[in-house]
């Protein structure tokens, strides 16, 4: 896949799985986010997840699906950075995303992209 | 989810996302997948995620997937080892799973679980 369908697709896409470094190996968490401008968005409940993202903020994020008769499934490695600033995130296009779980995620969070890359496999 | 929830769902799931800690920091990875008797097995191609593996062998996992009016996820945390024995291999029933991608996979791995946690959402 080219990098612009790995953006094309992963725009598309609704939830991602974020793996993180955590004290104790690595750790992954299910995420609903947005794409604006090849940056990906997220908001989060204050937490161990944004603990550790402070401490390492080198993150792999992956989201995958199916279009046609294959699935593709694109993975995202770069840098992960909690917004400060209101504008910011009003740009991001984040307060868009719904929070499903009901909780408040009060947190904002921008993946910057190092490397794109996606695979694409026949459905069996 | 209890605990036994958890494993059911795993066990419906085809595809899941291995996370693992990679020389310059973290990496994730789509994989097709089995559960039997509680471990999860899976079979890759020689490469970077295995070696990946043999140096840090604590990985976190998920699959996720959709039940009547809900989303689920379920996020395994454990250590990975590669399968030496025949007998092993054969009892793992990873030999079932079909490689989607056409590429040989000669390596089977096995992830032992510490610990595994599952959320239900709504669908919106």
């Amino acid at each position: 896949m080219t990098t612009e369908e790995c953006w094309s697709r992963l725009a598309s896409a609704e939830l991602g799985r974020l793996a993180v470094t955590a004290h104790d190996g690595v750790d992954i968490f299910p995420i609903n986010f947005v794409v604006t401008g090849e940056v990906i968005y997220f908001r989060s409940a204050p937490g161990s997840k944004l603990v550790d993202l402070t401490a390492n903020p080198r993150v792999a994020f992956e989201a995958d699906g199916a279009i046609g008769h294959s699935r593709w499934s694109v993975v995202v490695r770069g840098e992960a950075r909690r917004l400060d600033a209101d504008d910011e995130i009003e740009a991001s296009g984040i307060l868009t995303l719904e929070t499903r779980t009901g909780t408040d995620k009060d947190n904002f969070v921008r993946i910057s992209a190092e490397t794109i890359t996606g695979v694409r496999v026949p459905l069996k």
